[in-house]
């Protein structure tokens, strides 16, 4: 038996050593969509319907008829304008190398169907990736259904990189994962704190995974890969360009229930992926800072400009996914003037806490019926909030403190 | 002929010394106003009503009568339970000694018809003040008709004070006056810019005009009092208390264009100013600041809870007036990536700066057709971002650093 042309004893080795594919037609699914993710972009419209409707081993096997200039009817049209973009990239030995590479640095090909595939993502209709290649414990990409990303500038301030930290700390307490994509700044500071607070995190880069980037994360990357997992959907050997870190983005806003977006510049990546979360209907949050501080101007952009909330703790952050933000303590009090009615805060202000004084008094000075006040003065009694004394009522000091 | 059972004769010189009143009628209509403001407590709805129905003087005739045991047929109906209410401060003795001490204060009187009016105020109904006590030249009340609001905690931070500062500041250079409540902290950071940028700015007090209040800010209110105005709707005498300050509060939201809060604790007067303007349909402004600090957290709550704007610039804030904010320098760019389309990114993103690379080339790694590609070279090269060498297509130096 063949897949794409090629025997399956040769492929099937190769695809086992990265997924579990107990027959041919998983042998050829995997190895389909390996190729499809070096053959194109991420985010390829084309590509996503073309799969979509044809699966991918009849979509390529059609593909690659094309390039060899063969044609078969009823094979699946693959429009020329893509035809085109895809040609210089088929390479059947590409792949196979890709798969080998793969092998070496231990990551594994997660697909559409496979139980830890990302649901989410599927979000993304046509332009969701047509695989993900995954270093460390590929279960544990089931950690990202009750996920935020915490996203935001390279260029953090120590102000930013602290609330990430708490943010990043009070969520992995609530047992949410926070997604990142592993930068210097920010990104660094939510999976660092993941870590330390016993989390999970997982990490997307633009390009393959076999490096880690930037190189001077390699040492944090290397945790993420040993306790949460390091996702890209590009295979090992591709290099992150500008184009790759704006779909990467993507993904961190699609795999996520919300996306979080502690500083930014005005602009900024980070904003990329709060648009591209928008977009897909997910929750996005931004944190404020100084307005004296640049690095806080694409946060404050993006609550002048969307519908992004204004989020200041973990609480609030694990309240964007529908949850409620419990465990930060008790809830905030009312405001005082809530929880004091308009006529006791008049009385209350008419009294004093020395002098006593008479209930025609207290009424000429708050500007309440005498009646009124002597009803109120019954019940402020009654609660230990005013007193009757010879000289007249007073306040008691206890009310004073409280309330002031 | 008498005024209220006065002599015309008595009460005029009175009036006149706070107000111009040519006539008879002018006389007895700021002499029930300034009674009216001493009978009841601001905001008192009953009276807003009476005096809206029957005008000044007779709804205050009928008060009187009332109190006195009279009645007469078709007089203004008092409600019971507002007669219980101002019956102890009727006091024809008291307001002459108000307008006496006005007048020695140089305060002046100003009502509803006056040219100097705040016509924003009628937007309260019978919550509207029934006259205000000026001390100032009260021609400046004018500047309200383009007027923010700032106000914040007293206990402020440094932050919270500089950002007052710049707001003010950057408020009057467009000609908006700056209204505030002369508290320490934010308050008065505000006034302060305001005066130093030589614009106008008035200050709303809680209790009467003839005493400062804070006396710590004695001096800055005379440096007001001398070159904008200090207001206040209830007469000279009267001392603030916690229900006059949220009254006076509502005031300040009324007779401005737009309130801003800079700090704000998480209960607060400033969220009741903000409640207030709200109420009103006025915009509310909100400053964000550190997460970490607890003077913003009310202007975090605003943003969370309410539709208050974040604002971060005076130019900001003088858009919640409907304005442009002109004035502020350039208008930020937009987003690398709006400004990138998505093929010339990726183009960008596979040439180098030092490598010649031909089309094909380029396609390979872009994922580009490479007619596609062709033809963006061309336009690269037209605009000097791209050259042919021997070698292939270079990515001039200027875009690499103008676009990254």
């Amino acid at each position: 038996m063949t897949i794409l042309g090629m025997p399956e004893t040769a492929v099937a080795p190769l695809v086992r050593a990265v997924a579990e594919a107990p027959d041919r037609a998983a042998v050829a699914e995997r190895f389909a969509r390996a190729a499809w993710s070096r053959v194109v972009e991420p985010g390829d419209g084309d590509a996503g319907r073309l799969v979509a409707e044809n699966g991918a081993e009849a979509a390529l096997a059609a593909l690659v008829a094309r390039v060899r200039g063969e044609g078969a009817a009823g094979a699946p049209v693959i429009p020329p304008s893509a035809l085109e973009r895809w040609r210089p990239r088929v390479d059947a030995a590409r792949v196979q190398l890709d798969l080998r590479q793969a092998a070496r640095f231990a990551v594994s090909l997660v697909i559409p169907g496979d139980p830890e595939w990302p649901t989410r993502l599927d979000d993304l209709g046509e332009h969701a990736p047509l695989a993900l290649w995954v270093r460390g414990d590929r279960a544990r990409l089931r950690a990202l259904r009750r996920s935020v990303a915490i996203v935001g500038a390279r260029a953090a301030t120590a102000y930013g990189e602290h609330v990430a930290m708490e943010a990043a700390a009070g969520l992995v307490d609530r047992g949410i994962a926070v997604v990142s994509g592993a930068a210097y700044g920010i990104d660094g500071a939510a999976h660092r704190a993941a870590l330390a607070g016993q989390g999970a995190t997982i990490a997307f880069l633009a390009g393959g995974v076999d490096t880690f980037y930037p190189s001077g994360h390699d040492g944090l990357l290397r945790t993420i890969e040993q306790r949460g997992a390091v996702v890209a959907e590009v295979p090992p050997g591709v290099s992150p360009s500008r184009w790759r870190f704006l779909q990467r983005n993507r993904l961190i806003a699609a795999a996520t229930g919300a996306t979080v977006v502690v500083e930014a510049g005005w602009r900024s990546g980070s904003i990329n992926t709060a648009h591209h979360a928008a977009q897909l209907g997910r929750p996005v949050g931004a944190v404020p800072g100084p307005v004296t501080s640049s690095a806080s101007a694409g946060c404050h952009r993006l609550l002048r400009e969307s519908d992004a909330m204004c989020v200041t703790s973990a609480a609030e952050m694990a309240e964007l996914l529908g949850e409620d933000g419990v465990g930060d303590g008790v809830a905030p009090a009312p405001l005082d003037a809530d929880r004091l009615s308009a006529t006791r805060m008049r009385l209350l202000d008419a009294m004093s806490t020395r002098a006593g004084r008479a209930p025609e008094q207290l009424a000429a000075i708050s500007g309440l019926a005498p009646d009124r006040i002597r009803a109120e003065l019954g019940l402020l009694e009654l609660e230990g909030l005013a007193r009757q004394r010879p000289s007249g009522w007073i306040r008691t000091v206890a009310e004073s403190a409280a309330a002031r």
